[in-house]
């Protein structure tokens, strides 16, 4: 009950992908040991920046384990582990919490839409007693944008009274910091702890007692992110957020995912990773041209195309680059 | 090529569930042989109503070939076969494809929404060209208001134009026949297969060239629908299908799944087969009740409650019932 619990910046690892968009292992573990050591707190890996819907059950078991095996301290871990499917939610919550996961985060089964709450309180009351430890951490997946199927109130308010142990708390990705605000309020006293899923609203997020984000451009701007957590009560909090969401803007104006991965691809001189999984595509190159002119014009750190070898970048919201 | 092709109703067979929500491979395999019986034409086992997202792909694998083995004719399976993920799509496929399967029926990739035609034609034709038989029989299947991403008639004319063999037809579940009418017109001459997926239009369908359907309601009136397709163009067919609507029509002001299981599991006096897999949940007992009342008035023959033994029923728009 008084296990240490994930707090910070999270991040929605990318996941790259190979020749008939294998899911490539040692360029994944590579870029989550890199996010470790740019400041983030623990890797949501298999969210939906992470492409994780668009892995089977076994590439996503595989990469959890080689991650592992190759030195990830699995505290640091929060794989996504809700799937359409509940035996699929159950392995993996399962083998997940067996290899020590500071947490999972849940979507709840996403193809039925317009489900009952009832439904739903089944679907997650399920696996967590099938799951069966009391060193579970489970987060709820609030992202009715994509998912289309929310997490009321009501349903946490449930959980939490069954599950006060393994309820651990929620991303909330609606985008909408009233929705937010009232998670907030609503379980104040309930240690249930809220994640904004937008960095937009990191600054705000902590300020009303959130504990951090788990968001897409973690994966090109952890370092800024990671200052902004650790210096949110000091003096350059509001610039440093300023600048946070001039990034964020950027890339939310395309769609974001082959976004973050062109810009890895042109920070690390690695094409590979501008590799998506149907249905997603990758940006074309006047896209990507665009995108990254956007970038430095913002004041992000972007190595010369030239240059093949790690480059460190300048200023608070400089690029991580994988190695 | 020249390789006969599916038509007539084709029964999305609902699934069983037993302890732990685990399927009931038995009572399935009963379930579609009795549906054969009762004069179905094929079987699209995984689909919407056949809770086929709420299935793990091992449980799929397993409950196909347990089909095959227990004799149902694999040139009469359907099965669903379109996952979030590419591997589980071409994994299920391939797997479909090496029993024998009549058809596959798919989903486009539902998890990311306000996707690209470049992305859903790159998702079918990895599948199609690296299942790499001329004998597939792809069927696409168009439920946007489940999967919320609708297929565009220029992804359709781009995958005929490439893979003209394989890609069979379509399940139009659009509920809006005008969307039909304009499929038919516009591949009338390209051997492509429409199926409505609401027996509403049935009659309209096969006067307009369309094939048959794919139907929820083929699960309790099988005989009804099969002697629509045989009859149709008699002077029979507009009654006929005037009671068939009418059965569609008291199923689909309740939650459709649990109401089809609720009739089955009454008129085969057996409780389990109300189990759904969260997060769909059972009718109310009331709710059944109600259920069960509406559709003795509207002349669907229902077996006393208390009759143990199967019951023949009378009249065109009989139940089938499980052996």
């Amino acid at each position: 009950m008084d296990e240490p619990r994930l707090a910070g910046v999270i991040a929605p690892a990318l996941t790259p992908f190979g020749a008939h968009y294998a899911p490539d292992v040692d360029r994944f573990a590579r870029h989550c040991q890199g996010l470790l050591r740019a400041g983030c707190s623990g890797l949501a890996v298999f969210g939906t920046t992470g492409e994780g819907n668009s892995l089977s059950l076994a590439e996503k078991l595989e990469l959890l384990e080689a991650l592992v095996e190759r030195g990830v301290p699995p505290e640091l871990l929060m794989p996504g582990t809700g799937c359409c499917a509940l035996s699929d939610s159950l392995e993996l919550t399962r083998r997940a919490q067996a290899l020590g996961c500071g947490g999972v985060l849940m979507l709840p089964p996403f193809y039925y839409k317009g489900v009952s709450e009832d439904g739903l309180y089944r679907a997650y009351a399920e696996v967590i007693e099938r799951v069966g430890s009391e060193r579970l951490h489970l987060y709820l997946y609030h992202i009715p944008a994509l998912s289309q199927v929310p997490i009321p109130f009501g349903l946490i308010e449930r959980l939490l009274e069954r599950f006060p142990g393994e309820l651990a708390g929620i991303k909330d990705s609606s985008g909408d910091w009233s929705h937010t605000q009232a998670l907030l309020e609503r379980f104040a006293d309930r240690r249930f702890d809220v994640f904004v899923g937008s960095e937009e609203f990191l600054l705000e997020n902590l300020r009303a007692g959130g504990k951090g984000c788990i968001t897409a451009t973690a994966n090109i701007q952890a370092r800024a992110l990671d200052e902004l957590f650790r210096g949110w009560r000091g003096t350059g909090a509001e610039p440093l957020q300023g600048r946070i969401t001039r990034i964020r803007r950027i890339i939310e104006r395309r769609p974001a995912i082959p976004a973050l991965k062109a810009v890895l691809a042109h920070c690390a001189g690695d094409a590979q990773w501008r590799t998506l999984r149907p249905p997603l595509v990758e940006l074309s190159p006047e896209q990507e041209k665009e995108l990254l002119a956007d970038l430095e014009a913002a004041g992000f750190a972007l190595p010369s195309p030239s240059a093949n070898r790690p480059h460190e970048g300048t200023g608070s919201a400089r690029a991580y680059r994988p190695r």
